[in-house]
Formats: C-alpha cells, sequence, structure tokens
C-alpha cells in the first residue's frame, strides 16, 4: 500500500468499527426500547437513531457518493428536537433506513480514491477551502465517527441496563 | 502541504476538537459536580475524568511521545471500576492532571512527522504489524478520538442539566 491508501484505510476501518459499534447496540434492544428516554427527560433512542440516519444521509451529499436516500429526515431527526413530530416511522422501518444508509456511506466511502479524502467537501466553498486546505472529505468523516460515538454512549445507557 | 501532511493535519485537528469539547464540558463542571453520578449506577464524573487521563497518559507511551506522567492512575480508572478506592484526588489535582497529559500528548502528536503515524505504536508487535499495517499510530490517535467522545456524552449529561 502507498502512504495515501494506509491513511485513508485507517479513517475508514474506523468509519466501520463505530458503524459495527452502533448496529451491535440497537440489536441489543427491543423494538419497545427504542420509545425510551436514553436518561429523564432526554431525546429517545428512536430520535438518537433517526438522527444519525439523516446525518450519515446528508454525507451521502457532502462526500458526493451519489443521491441521499432520506431528505424527508433532515425535517423529522435534524431541524426540531424530539417529539415535535408523531412518531411516523416503525421501529422496522427506522432500523432498515438506518442500515441502508450506512451501507451505501460505507460503500462509498470504499471506492473512494485516497486523494478523494483530501478534496473539498460539498458543503465548503472553493474560497474556504482555499484558506484551510483541511476542511477536506477526511474531516468530514473523522468529525462523523466521533459524532457517532458521542451518540453510542447516550444509546447504551439503556442498552446495557 | 504535502498529502501526507495534509492526512496527519487533519488527524491532528480532531484530537484538538475533540480534547477542547472535554475542556468546555468540565469547565462549565463544579467541584461538586465531579462528584455525581452521569446517570443513576452510573459511573460519576470524577472517575470518567481520570479514566481519560489514564487512557491518555498510556497513548504518550503507544505513540512513543516520551515518559508516561501518571501510571498510578492505570489502578485507579482503568483496571478497577468506580470507587473501588477511596476518592485520593483533589477536584483540583484530577483537573490538572487531565488537562498535563493532553498538553503533552498535543505537544507530541504536532511534533511528530506525517510519516510516523504510519508507524507501529508500540502496543502492536511487529508480526502483527506486518500482517496489518493499519495497527498503525494513527489507527490509535483516531480510536481515542472516538473514546474521548463517546464520554464526552456521559459527561454533557450532567453538563447540561
Amino acid at each position: 500500500m502507498t502512504t495515501d491508501e494506509l491513511f485513508a484505510a485507517v479513517a475508514v476501518t474506523g468509519w466501520r468499527r463505530a458503524i459495527g459499534f452502533t448496529e451491535r447496540l440497537l440489536s441489543s434492544l427491543s423494538d419497545e426500547g427504542l420509545f425510551l428516554e436514553v436518561a429523564p427527560h432526554r431525546n429517545r433512542v428512536y430520535y438518537i437513531v433517526g438522527h444519525l440516519t439523516a446525518t450519515h444521509d446528508r454525507l451521502i451529499d457532502m462526500l458526493e457518493l451519489g443521491q441521499r436516500l432520506h431528505p424527508e429526515f433532515d425535517e423529522l431527526f435534524l431541524d426540531n428536537p424530539d417529539r415535535t413530530f408523531p412518531d411516523e416511522l416503525s421501529p422496522t422501518q427506522l432500523r432498515d433506513a438506518f442500515n441502508t444508509v450506512n451501507e451505501k456511506v460505507t460503500h462509498g466511502v470504499e471506492a473512494m480514491s485516497p486523494l478523494d479524502w483530501l478534496k473539498r467537501h460539498s458543503a465548503v466553498s472553493e474560497e474556504e477551502f482555499d484558506t484551510d486546505p483541511k476542511r477536506n472529505r477526511l474531516a468530514v468523516l473523522q468529525s462523523r465517527i466521533g459524532h457517532v460515538m458521542y451518540h453510542n454512549a447516550q444509546i447504551r445507557l439503556l442498552a446495557t441496563s
């Protein structure tokens, strides 16, 4: 492997591990468990899974991996807090959306060439990118790995109790 | 910047951001707050901060950044669960240890050359590394960024309440 390939492979492995962690947590939770708050007055797992799905669906756009699958999740799980709307999705629909979006991101990032990671992502302007080339696709993926690990700790409050 | 320098710079920026997030959470918590459980029957912030300090102190060894500062933290915060021992450290001592260890790691990783990230870390054998060169120093840092983000979510349960 070239050094560029190694740098990229470590990032993709980190993504797969973080998603694998979430999948194991969620598979240990019953469908009823999805509707519980992770702690008193905190978000329900239902909302957190929707929020992660929406966030990862936006990655498809930001990393230019194709068409987003669930833009309708933004209003439900990014732009508004938990319980703003009635729960429209069944547990199965929510779990399926989460898995399908993650699979599309994973296949997409596995197919990226190493130097693609250093390109501008679609949410940063060319001017901003010229000023700071660290605002690249790799930085976005790294940020999302931290984001999902953060929410994993919240899900874990229920998944291990 | 070369491509190797960019890959490395994104990783180091990710570390600094995650630690900055923890620092902001902890500065919003009183010393009394450190002794609260993040949720009923969960670890206290005191233990989580000690656990992060010990984990990051071990990074100094793993990334070969010099001498560890607090090997005595392993027994208190890694090898045994919360409340195994009486609380020997004052809030100020604990906060200082956390900050000092993080500063040493940050200075160390900022001084690493890009290709150092692709070297074997001290907790993997040469044979294991030959089989999987992705088990390098970059993978360790990336894993620790996810780890601290995970625990940040636990601290946040108190820091925002």
